[in-house]
């Protein structure tokens, strides 16, 4: 039997109480499956006096996470703190140079310091490990580094935000507005602190992010991602989607193109039918296409106490059994610098215009679509409100280019009531 | 740099022909994954002089599978010849025998022979890997084993044999009978040699088996699975049960009870509108209910010479990279033997009994339900056509038991023309 593996945990909050919670309810079980003992020693959080329902009177104490990190009884610093700057990364960096594996859930650390991270971790031969970070219980990290490790990866598609598919699939579900189910997400504390992390698609984009990088063989590019919010997308929007068998999901696409790598996260249409359209409420989804498996779909939780803890734990228990794969699956130091590309890929469009009611509007709108090159497949006109008419519009396949252009002739016309809003239809 | 990692691949049907287009293909990616040159060193097959498209020049050959696997110049030993006993089972041996990590897509072996062949390979230390066994290319076994490591598992259900799935989906979607369908299968090529290990369930049934084992810490128990194939599953069934929405899918279910281990391998409802129930064709599809992560889907490709050469070559990357996985999740000496047990848990079921036109009849059949406890949720009685009439039941949640005495006293009723179809639903 190998010696006891100690973790020093910082961060309390619900995903850290899912990991006391493993460790104490599973401990016989761990050992089974790694052939070590799994021990806390020691933990930290920012409020020590805290009822968090269970004693942790066992574990030694620090205020500091960074005294944590380099605590001596310490093998594995799990960093569950968050935040892309401050304790956390202070501790994280302390805790690779103090020659301790780091286990964290922090998405927007490594979307911002992934590359120098894993340089420092690789350099002193540490494992510095990241599942809980995406997707929460989905191990996708781990089916991309080592799963599909013999395939060149040649798109991932996903759904990585439970928020936002939450308000998206209650917004439809009861009718209510986005503002009202903001508040309702907000009260049942599904937000982040900052709850434009959430539906503004930060979070969802860290996640792309490091996803990308895997997938890729490419620094860590949270930079070189377009990222539109679902904020502005109306019960209109999901009504007039439904009517036309689609659904409104916050989509995540990375793929590489001969000419970069384009990585997108905004609110798309998914076919209804589809996996991807039957995802509701937190769930989240991840599509990973492979040039030799063709494509795997991996669905679960995305997030919650049990799920993230049991993602943290999936990477103590490899550390526990001395595996070591790189950072982002290939050496850091051999990633190349990712080179943004915007996609040229041509796809269906979803246009909701608010027409006014002026004689042969809708010819105008016909013709301006026509003279930049796109085609309709399918187009709506519904009953005057006040005085305008919203029309929906769906396109044959076309370049985002050809749209802007007539998104903008549109605008000239004089008969569209404010900006078009334009969704892209995607057929994973 | 470590030193390269040779391996011996005995086998160059598809599959073994897919691992050789990645190895040549991929070269740079695996030694960038995995920080070693991965190649072939000698191959073996029944007919050496088959043209298979590529040189295979650069390799030795040898004629005995055993004599490849104890090469000094081969370190880990790929079995790809497949059967539980014969040439599969004493190379594999020999392999473990002579040191060498082996990795196999035998399910038939391992479900046969896995207990023995697992403490083989622990006692030396070595790594016998079988992702490629269990659902193609989709890396289950790696999630059971290391991405839910820290959970105990629930249940495990699932899709597993694609050409069952196929040959379901395409008599629906054709209106083809099984007859006509077994036959297009086994033109594509898509049945087993012995073509019952399919339509029989038998195949699905040793990858259920090998599932358990690691899900639930028990010996590899094939006997203990209850197992029906899909032969007896008629055109007429299949439209019943769209009409009721539902499919027809053969599902594996195992799952831990008080009194034993429950494996079931057979043909249930699933609602159609569910992720089991909308999989079609060759795919397969794992679902896997863990204590803290919930439930996790797993979707991809389940045959194929590039999904099934993935899974593999990702075993080969890990060890590699020198991962060590107990072959079954746990040490294989600590795993208990399995008790197996029935289900005793309640299901709504399907009926569909061909009624005699006779007076009463259905007013019979109803209370011979009844009396056995068995209530109906719905019941639809069809035109008669001659002297009978379909009849579909589907009943409120009853236990197998209960079911059997209602059917047994159906029997002795004498409206009833044969024996009833009993199909139980599955929401999973």
């Amino acid at each position: 039997m190998s010696k006891p593996l100690r973790l020093g945990l910082a961060g309390l909050g619900t995903v850290g109480m899912g990991v006391v919670a493993i460790i104490r309810k599973q401990a016989e079980l761990l050992e089974a499956r790694t052939g070590r003992t799994i021990s806390i020693s020691a933990v930290s959080a920012r409020d020590r006096g805290k009822d968090r329902g269970v004693s942790l009177s066992s574990y030694a104490w620090e205020d500091d996470p960074v005294a944590l990190a380099r605590r001596d009884d310490v093998d594995i610093f799990v960093e569950l703190v968050g935040g892309d700057e401050g304790p956390a990364k202070q501790a994280v960096e302390a805790a690779l140079a103090a020659s301790k594996h780091v286990v964290t859930a922090n998405k927007a650390l490594l979307a911002m310091h992934g590359q120098a991270l894993a340089e420092a971790a690789e350099s002193m031969g540490l494992q510095l490990r990241f599942e809980a970070a995406v997707a929460g219980g989905i191990p996708v990290i781990k089916t991309l580094s080592e799963g599909l490790a013999a395939n060149e990866i040649t798109r991932v598609t996903g759904v990585m935000n439970g928020t936002c598919n939450y308000i998206l699939t209650r917004m439809e579900a009861e009718g209510l507005g986005y503002n009202a189910l903001f508040d309702e997400a907000d009260k049942l504390g599904y937000l982040e602190a900052d709850p434009n992390l959430d539906v503004g698609g930060i979070d969802a984009a860290h996640k792309l992010a490091l996803l990308s990088s895997i997938a890729f063989g490419t620094q860590v590019d949270f930079a070189g991602i377009e990222i539109e919010g679902i904020k502005f997308i109306t019960l209109e929007d999901i009504h007039a989607a439904a009517d036309m068998g689609y659904k409104i999901k916050l989509l995540g696409v990375a793929q590489m193109t001969g000419r970069g790598l384009e990585q997108r996260m905004q609110p798309c249409l998914v076919p209804e039918t589809s996996p991807l359209g039957q995802l509701s409420g937190g769930t989240n989804m991840i599509v990973l296409e492979g040039d030799a498996v063709g494509q795997i779909v991996l669905r679960g939780a995305g997030a919650g106490a049990g799920p993230t803890a049991s993602a943290v734990m999936a990477d103590v228990c490899d550390i526990a059994r001395g595996h070591q794969v790189f950072v982002f699956g290939k050496p850091a130091k051999t990633l190349r610098e990712a080179i943004p590309a915007l996609s040229l890929r041509a796809a269906p469009y979803y246009l909701r215009m608010a027409l006014k009611d002026k004689p042969g509007a809708l010819a105008k709108v016909a013709s301006v679509l026509g003279d930049a090159g796109v085609s309709i497949d399918r187009m709506r006109q519904y009953g005057h409100e006040d005085d305008h008419a919203p029309v929906l519009i769906v396109t044959h396949k076309t370049t985002r280019a050809d749209l802007d252009h007539a998104l903008e002739a549109m605008g000239h016309t004089g008969v569209v009531s404010g900006t078009p809003v334009a969704l892209r239809i995607e057929e994973v």
